[in-house]
């Protein structure tokens, strides 16, 4: 895997290669890392709690359930709670433990892109936790750095594709409910470019319809991959490693708020 | 509380005032209150799991111990799970459950905005996580809102001054690092502008000493918000609502992208 993020990530995974074959960072693992390679880790060691060893025990779900149920939480939960509570209502039925203990409510607060400032869409907050809390973190092992990639891959698919691509059994709102590409992974693009085109305010029903579709969509993808990763059979799309190719972390859709003076930013030393 | 989101956030913050003094989402309250109030909450039941009961137990925690561990945190798990673990590690110790089960290395993903997307800033993402786990989700009742209200409250603080304000006893960069204001809670605008004032590149040492030192900032600025909760004496700052004030999610720098054409949404039907 080539490296997904900012120059000094390469160095840690490449550092982490020693781990390989290991998912979990307890206590034990790290002293020995840092004893290795003195100065690549800090001196705080590994929480090592009962459920960071990865992956979490998964089974195989159904998309379309997923969808429905990301679809009606979200009435309850908003964004990015609905797609967390999506996959993770099915698993504390079918596994139990991890997922029971996990406090899935907490995360209402991604609604409106984290307490409405429009930031990342929730449903894009909510698919990374997930798939960094079932596959890993990437920093616990090779064999856990697809949880980084599907979240990452979420994001791409997000901003590149016209959505929602899903339409639920029930809808609430029976008319059509246009579909937008965002060019990027923020609430505020994506829900402002809907908003454009389809004329429907931010309190419409319609607005909210469209975003709790959007919820339903992600959850879709999110266990597509999911289970694709079940069955080793899971492989990275996307191509963006912004901190490395433009040199700060970004998004894709650069001229939209720079225009054509897309800034230069100071390179590293040689 | 005036509301701090989109307008359907208002309704359902009304309707949940019937859960007025209880802080716990069960199945059996949500149900109550759904066939109280038919349509108003959709048919999904809470979930309702171990760790949904807010309060989660808190006791004071030092900022400044806090923020030391933040610094040297980031330099293994990186801003966002930095903040959760300078918090829960010592909650961990002090309290034990439910912050041992909680799995803070998942976290990682927060770096870089996200996987390096450079969306919201992982220090604000992990520093909304913690308050709201902790306080618990507004839907969980009045006296879960300040969950969201320091959280949002970080935003605000960290778009509007200049950061880092935290300097560690023992920095690993030994040169002094700038202070910038990034009129914005996302990694890529927060990183670009101290990169343009600074001259040194997303890979280089102060770079990196300054978004540790960014995160310990706010890890304290988290800490002290936490324990005046606990000592009942949180008052939100934030005046921010940009679902009610501006008909759509955002942050407060329109016309850093918008320029002078800042676009005006569809208005909501009277």
């Amino acid at each position: 895997m080539e490296n997904k993020q900012s120059p000094e990530t390469a160095m840690t995974r490449r550092s982490l290669l020693i781990n390989a074959g290991k998912c979990a960072i307890g206590a034990a693992g790290v002293t020995a890392l840092a004893s290795t390679m003195p100065g690549m880790v800090s001196k705080a060691q590994a929480l090592g709690g009962p459920t960071e060893k990865w992956p979490w025990p998964y089974v195989k779900l159904d998309p379309d359930k997923t969808a429905e149920l990301a679809y009606n939480e979200w009435y309850r939960v908003f964004c990015g709670a609905a797609v967390i509570s999506s996959v993770f209502s099915q698993l504390r039925e079918k596994v139990g433990e991890p997922y029971k203990s996990f406090p899935v409510d907490s995360f209402v607060f991604l609604e409106g892109g984290m307490a409405g400032w429009g930031t990342v869409c929730g449903s894009n907050a909510g698919a990374n936790i997930v798939s960094n809390l079932i596959v890993g973190p990437r920093i616990a092992g090779p064999e856990c750095e697809h949880g980084h990639t599907i979240g990452s891959d979420m994001m791409d698919w997000y901003s590149n594709n016209a959505l929602p691509t899903f339409t639920p059994k029930e809808p609430k709102q029976k008319t059509a409910i246009i579909q937008t590409t965002s060019e990027s992974p923020l609430c505020h693009i994506s829900v402002g470019k809907w908003m454009k085109k389809s004329g429907f305010a931010l309190a419409s029903p319609e607005r909210k319809d469209r975003c709790a579709r959007v919820a339903a969509s992600v959850a879709y993808k999110l266990v597509m991959d999911l289970n694709a990763w079940k069955d080793g059979k899971f492989t990275p799309k996307s191509t963006w490693t912004p901190g490395k190719t433009v040199g700060i972390t970004g998004q894709q859709n650069c001229t939209e708020c720079h225009g054509t003076n897309v800034p230069t930013p100071p390179s590293a030393k040689k």
